[in-house]
C-alpha cells in the first residue's frame, strides 16, 4: 500500500540510529553490527514494523532486519523502535526484495518472512511477486542450510501461485493453512504474530493463508 | 453420500460382466484380465461412475478400475457401463481404500484418483480420511515409479489436511488449485473431467480444490 509522503520521514530515516544507511557495507558482517552471533531473521516488506517488533520483543536471542522500500513507512517503524527501549535486536533497511543479494551473503540468513506482499494480480506482473521463482532462488542462496521462508497473505490467487512456485522449485513446504485464524481457534497453541494488515483483514473475517518452506540445499 | 438400498442392486452386481466379483484373484494380474499391457488407473470411491467412464472414453489406451464400497452405487455405474458399447476398458470393484493392498501388487498402478471423498470432519475421525498418511503409504507402495495421485474436493479443511499429509510424507505435490473452475476460466487448456458431485457444487459457485502428487520412491 502506498502511503502519502511524510515531510519528516527523510530526516527520521537519516538520523534514527536503528536505520542502517549503507547496508551493503554490512554484507556478510551483520553479526558484527549486532555485536553477537545470534541468528538473523529478515522481514521483506515490513511495513510499519509491528510484526518484526513483536517478534524481536519475544525473541531477544535473534537479530531482526526489516526491509521496506517506502521511506515514509520505514520512518514510522523507526520511530516506534526508537521509542521501545527494551528492543535492541532490530535494524531497518530501506530496500526491496530484488536487492537482497547486495545486502546479504549466501547462507547469512536463518529465516525470511514475507507478509502480505503486493499480489501483482495481472499475469504479466507475475515476475514482480516476491514469491516468483526468480526471488525464491535469491532467498534459497541467502538462507542458511535448513533456513526457512515464512509466508502469509490474504490473497488467494497469490497464495496459490506462491505455493506452486515453491513446490516447483522443490522447497519443502509445510504447515499450509488456508484459514490461519480458524486454525488458531482450533489449535490455540499455533504460534502467530499478526501484522497490521492481518489484524485489519482477519477482523473482517477474511481468511489468511500461510505456509512455511524450507530450503533444501 | 449414502444412497438408499436398491433392491435390484445385488443382482446387477452379481450379473454385470464389468463388475469383478473376486478382485483379489487378479492381484498382480490385472493386465491379463484386460488382455493388454496398458497402464492401470484406479478411482477410489468412484460413485456413479461418470468421471471414470468419461476418462475411459477419452483414453482407450488406459485400463480403468473403479472402486466403490456401496453396492447400490456400483450397480448404477455398472448399468451405465454396460449400456455404453464403445467403453470396454473399465472394470468395477466393490471395496474401499483400506483394502487396496489386497487388490493390487506393489507398483501395479500408474494413477490413483480420489474425488470428493468423505471429509470425516471431526478430528478423531482423521484416520478414516482417504488422504490420511496411513492410506498415502498404501498408495505409495501400489503406485509405479513416477505414479501419480490426483485429488479433488470441495472441502477446504479436507484439502488443507490432505496437502499437509502429502507434504509431510514427501510426495511431490504439483498443480495446486484453490479454485479449479476459476483456473479453468483463466486457462481454458486445463484438463478437467467433472464428477457428478463436482458439477453440482461448482454450479453453485462453490470452489473446488485440486492437486496432483507424485510418489517419490
Amino acid at each position: 500500500m502506498r502511503m502519502r509522503k511524510k515531510p519528516w520521514a527523510a530526516q527520521e530515516v537519516q538520523e534514527n540510529p536503528f536505520v542502517v544507511l549503507s547496508p551493503e557495507l554490512h554484507r556478510g558482517a551483520w553479526r558484527t553490527l549486532f555485536g553477537n552471533e545470534h541468528p538473523i531473521h529478515v522481514e521483506i516488506g515490513m511495513g510499519k514494523g509491528s510484526f518484526i517488533l513483536e517478534n524481536a520483543r519475544q525473541n531477544p536471542g535473534i537479530n531482526y532486519i526489516g526491509i521496506e522500500k517506502q521511506e515514509s513507512v520505514i520512518a514510522i517503524a523507526a520511530r516506534k523502535l526508537a521509542a521501545e527501549e527494551e528492543i535492541r535486536n532490530v535494524r531497518l533497511v530501506c530496500g526491496d526484495g530484488a536487492g537482497m543479494a547486495t545486502l546479504f551473503q549466501d547462507g547469512e540468513i536463518q529465516k525470511i518472512f514475507i507478509n502480505f506482499c503486493d499480489p501483482w494480480p495481472k499475469r504479466k506482473w507475475a515476475k514482480r511477486r516476491l514469491t516468483h521463482h526468480r526471488f525464491l532462488r535469491i532467498y534459497q542462496a541467502l538462507l542458511a542450510r535448513e533456513g526457512m521462508l515464512c509466508f502469509k497473505t490474504d490473497n488467494q490467487d497469490l497464495f496459490e501461485f506462491s505455493l506452486n512456485e515453491l513446490l516447483e522449485e522443490r522447497w519443502q513446504v509445510r504447515n499450509v493453512s488456508l484459514d490461519l485464524h480458524k486454525r488458531i481457534r482450533l489449535f490455540p497453541e499455533t504460534q502467530n504474530i499478526m501484522t497490521e494488515y492481518e489484524t485489519k483483514f482477519s477482523e473482517k473475517g477474511q481468511p489468511i493463508y500461510a505456509l512455511t518452506a524450507t530450503n533444501q540445499l
